[in-house]
């Protein structure tokens, strides 16, 4: 057998109190895995005195305040990163590489923001600096991207990749709730965060849709380009209307090769009831990937949680221990492509179209005339319940359209004194089943 | 750049069609990956005049009539077994391994019959073994259970490996077409070989699940000890009740770790509509796997074909081309443990019976009295329709009960007069969500 690995891991979270657990549940099968003993030798966390459950587990490893400290001891071969944010842990990652130390991280923030600088760092270090868990928690789908799947050009990657909105949403279709109770539930049942925004808004699934963009075209994605909507939006009487047209509202992460250049973008999406993504519910991530050769590929699993992000991280220190290095996004940093995110206007889709409009003759008749004047064709038309003179809902199902034009009509029709609030647009998607 | 990696590809029917396509389109990005350019220099098949659509993708090669001289020639570096079956194509990957040359194949019944000795060969050589492709087609499932869930005691493992039995379940089930004329169709589409045999008795599942299960637990898996079944004797009345009582009927690999020995079986199997595996249909396979860590996970996407097959085929070649080299079922030959497969009759499980009874009165009462003296506990009961005095079917679920006593519940069952045919059996599973 050959040297032992020495961890340093920076954090003792959730993700790194599972960490521990799971090494030290699995030292020995690990060691069968890749003929070394990994262990950890120093740690580094705020509070040293804090209980967390561990037990003995961390007997021998060194405490550290500074995580940047901890990666520079010379008891540590490989830096594992789960504090999270862009500040101490960008510093601690650059502390590492730069002492020629690879570095496992499960930070998506970070990578999204930084991630080519720092495969950069890697690089020219010689060291691996691998993200498994940073996508879609315990689901390989890193790997599935960057060596499963290295056979084919990939033509578009759909994510549900946010655990916290899928929950939420699960929960709204479920029991009929406002987006606003189910948070509140989600909350209280430690699925959301006291300041839920990350999640809700979008823009973790975002962060990790960028990563999945970067890896299944060799691409550099600027961030600042994705177009980012969140949940909150998303109200029961969409869900409703959704069900009764045979679809789910899903938050998925798109991302698609085309002509024109990249389409990646993060919203609330309806789509079939029956087509892939449709039945992963609850704090469940999936990951659809098609290839030019594989066709279409489907990924299902827990997308955080202790058990799950460790799972992730250990595989990524596994093939450090076997001596795996590849490229961080797949190819060398030199080889990735200035790709173009197109605006979300260049969109053409069908879309859902939600109003609330006075009850009375002619007001049908008025937007169907909006409609008509941008090229918005209509595939169906629902008003349910009657209460003359009153709101009623009104909804639109269209044809494929221009995103452009479905924005003028909107404005137009929200213009419209029997159009009593601003309209709700939710796109629909057709994830194909091959 | 470092030196070509020189492929000698033996067998050229569909898979290896598809392999020199996808190298054809894709060398250059193979090249960015791997930092070597991809080539293939030797080639073997019985008829190297047959036109094969392949234009001059061959150009250089050299063409072989014998595979095992092709596995000799010195420029070749990787030998690519595409043939299939366990005599030439064994021969050709032993004529490599013992020349120090690294193999891929698609071969799942060679390694379910002879994995262990060939692990063994690529160990003391040095090299890899790969086949990916040899287990659900497209799906980087092997990659999955060696690597990205390294971390983690497997606790079990489902598949629905075989595309043509559940494409054939699957039109039986839209259709309510007999197995016959589902076979007839599936055959006609080429979905089914003119011997189906292979297939539709389950014994193609049954080696690609012997090689998830060697993989899954290390363990040496005696493939007479797995007990196989297949789909002939389900019939369009099976899958009908089966929809009224709420499952779907799936031919189902079963591989999992028990306090008593390893349970693993490939048989038709009614799961819950709406549990993982139900809803992958025709042509597609899912694997779904339980980590102690990860918890839950599914993996979905096309088992054959000649694009799926190469995409896995490319992922081997290019680990090879990257230097990766990881025991064949992720821990060392000496490290495999000698695992005991539990005979069927150990298990412990609900079923589902059918009868043709005789309709009239006291016919059920002795079915019922039958089951109490064997300890069966029924879960619901149906008879439909009315005849009297002539054959009726009944349906009967049980409550969990021990295999062994299910069967002699259903000889005696089967020994009645009023009983027109023998009773069928199908087990019900349970495929958790999480």
């Amino acid at each position: 057998m050959t040297d032992s690995l020495r961890l340093g891991v920076a954090g003792l979270g959730t993700v790194g109190g599972g960490l521990v657990r799971l090494l030290a549940a699995h030292a020995d099968r690990l060691a069968l895995r890749t003929g070394r003993r990994i262990e950890i030798t120093a740690v580094s966390a705020r509070d040293p005195a804090k209980d967390r459950g561990l037990g003995n587990a961390l007997g021998g490893a060194r405490w550290y305040a500074d995580a940047v400290e901890m990666a520079a001891d010379e008891n540590v071969d490989l830096v594992v990163e789960l504090i999270g944010g862009e500040t101490v842990a960008k510093a601690a990652v650059e502390a590492a590489l730069s002492r020629g130390k690879p570095v496992v991280t499960a930070n998506k923030a970070l990578l999204a923001h930084h991630g080519v600088a720092l495969a950069a760092m890697a690089e020219k270090a010689g060291v691996a600096l691998n993200f498994e868990a940073a996508v879609a928690g315990g689901i390989p789908v890193v790997k599935a991207l960057r060596e499963g799947l290295a056979g084919n050009r990939i033509e578009a990657v759909y994510g549900i990749l946010n655990g916290t909105s899928n929950y939420i949403l699960t929960s709204m279709a479920e029991s009929g709730a406002s987006f606003e109770d189910a948070l509140a539930e989600a909350q209280k049942l430690g699925y959301a965060e006291a300041d839920p925004s990350f999640d809700v808004d979008g823009v973790d699934a975002a962060h990790k849709l960028a990563l999945l963009a970067s890896l299944a075209f060799g691409a550099k994605i600027d961030f600042d380009a994705v177009h980012i909507e969140g949940i909150r939006r998303v109200s029961a009487l969409d869900i409703a209307f959704a069900r009764e047209l045979g679809f789910r509202i899903k938050l998925v992460g798109t991302a698609r090769s085309t002509g024109e250049g990249l389409d990646v973008r993060v919203h609330p999406v309806m789509i079939a009831e029956g087509s892939p993504l449709s039945h992963v519910d609850g704090v469940f991530n999936g990951v659809v990937v098609h290839g030019d050769f594989v066709d279409r590929m489907m990924f299902e699993g827990r997308g955080a949680g202790a058990g799950p992000t460790a799972s992730a991280v250990m595989a990524d220190i596994v093939d450090i221990a076997l001596g795996v290095r590849l490229p961080l996004f797949g190819v060398p940093v030199e080889a990735l492509s200035p790709a173009r995110v197109m605006p979300v206007t260049a969109r053409q889709g069908a879309c859902y179209l939600r109003l609330s409009v006075v009850d009375r003759p002619g007001v049908i008749a008025d937007i169907a005339a909006i409609l008509r004047d941008e090229q918005v064709s209509i595939e169906s038309l629902l008003q349910r319940g009657r209460a003359p003179g009153e709101g009623v809902p009104v909804v639109i199902v269209t044809h494929e359209v221009q995103e452009a034009a479905m924005a003028r009509a909107m404005a137009r029709i929200g213009a419209l004194a029997s159009v009593l609030e601003a309209p709700t647009m939710i796109r629909i998607e057709q994830i194909k089943r091959a």
